[in-house]
């Protein structure tokens, strides 16, 4: 199994260094019962503001309920069914549109989701499995197949089970991507120290 | 110094569990420069779509810019104000409204740069340290202090430092805010299994 731990200049805690999104998933083997829950405990106490908790996730899982399971597979984009195919368990973050306790516009609703899904992800690293979010997928016929609230955005889907070997993927352009290596634009070019485009670090 | 857990059905992992926003810190100990390294390179390492990482954050350290450290502080809210004289590390988290890449709009971009800062928020605890993030602050002073560009948002301003005891929080009000029961909404609330609005757990 492939470990690739973010290359950082100085040791960073180990959920995060050890998190990626593999694609590489064992189709023999399900997420439990627990597990889910500690994933959805995860993203259940991670901040928002005003303690809106404005996400919401829908979860399949293929074990408990395989219809519903296809019926998200379904939406998927067609380069992410390529693997996902033996994913046991999918999310879907979505991000309501305005506050509960007044109505309003919430601007940081979408930011707080992002922030649950990844509190779910790392979690995903602690419970020994492995999480990969993925954009690529119909909004529309999320939203249709099941009703979806107009005034929430589905944001990703998120694939959560145990990984497996590189070479366990059979469509060549997706494992050529599953071995590339890993890496992030220099720290210079995102953090700033005390004013917009002046390098931190 | 108050630990106050998250209380959870299962048992999460320790960072998540541990984390939470606190408004007591300890006005003598700053951040020293490894710590806000670790902090950026937790940030830097978390999942964007496309690999786009949207994100930008400014960051002013007390010890090293007094000067840039009270221009930000001077953009806070008057509430966020009473408590964050005594921080020593100032962030700003902002997204991009587009990508490099191709020029069009990144729907992700303020659902990515929350997962950035939730990375650097539990890098904050695995340091010693405490994170807390805030919407409260003047977006247009902002802008003008610091130079940043139409094209990125002002997501959130995150206090990190050392924790103090909530007794040392002078502003009555903002010390009984420290000592509130933390809290969530129920699971069945916020996580649906197969379908909206079913209760998942």
């Amino acid at each position: 199994m492939q470990e690739r731990k973010a290359m950082t200049s100085v040791p960073i805690n180990d959920l995060a260094a050890r998190r990626w999104s593999p694609r590489a998933f064992d189709a023999t083997r399900g997420v439990s019962a627990a597990q889910q829950m500690a994933l959805i405990e995860a993203a259940r106490w991670s901040p928002s503001c005003f303690g809106a908790e404005p996400w919401r996730f829908l979860v399949w899982n293929r074990t408990t309920d395989p219809a519903g399971w296809q019926q998200a597979f379904d939406c998927l984009s067609e380069n992410n069914r390529k693997w996902c195919k033996k994913v046991p368990l999918l999310f879907m973050s979505c991000a309501g549109a305005t506050f509960e306790h007044n109505g309003q516009a919430n601007r940081w609703a979408q930011y707080d989701t992002g922030m649950a899904a990844l509190s779910l992800s790392l979690e995903a690293v602690a419970q020994g499995l492995v999480a990969h979010q993925m954009g690529g997928f119909d909004i529309a016929k999320a939203r249709a197949a099941f009703a979806i609230p107009d005034d929430f955005m589905p944001m990703a889907m998120i694939a959560v089970g145990h990984q497996a070997a590189a070479d366990t993927i059979e469509d060549e352009e997706t494992r050529q991507k599953e071995l590339k290596a890993r890496g992030r634009k220099a720290v210079a070019a995102r953090f700033y120290a005390g004013r917009w485009g002046h390098p931190a670090g």
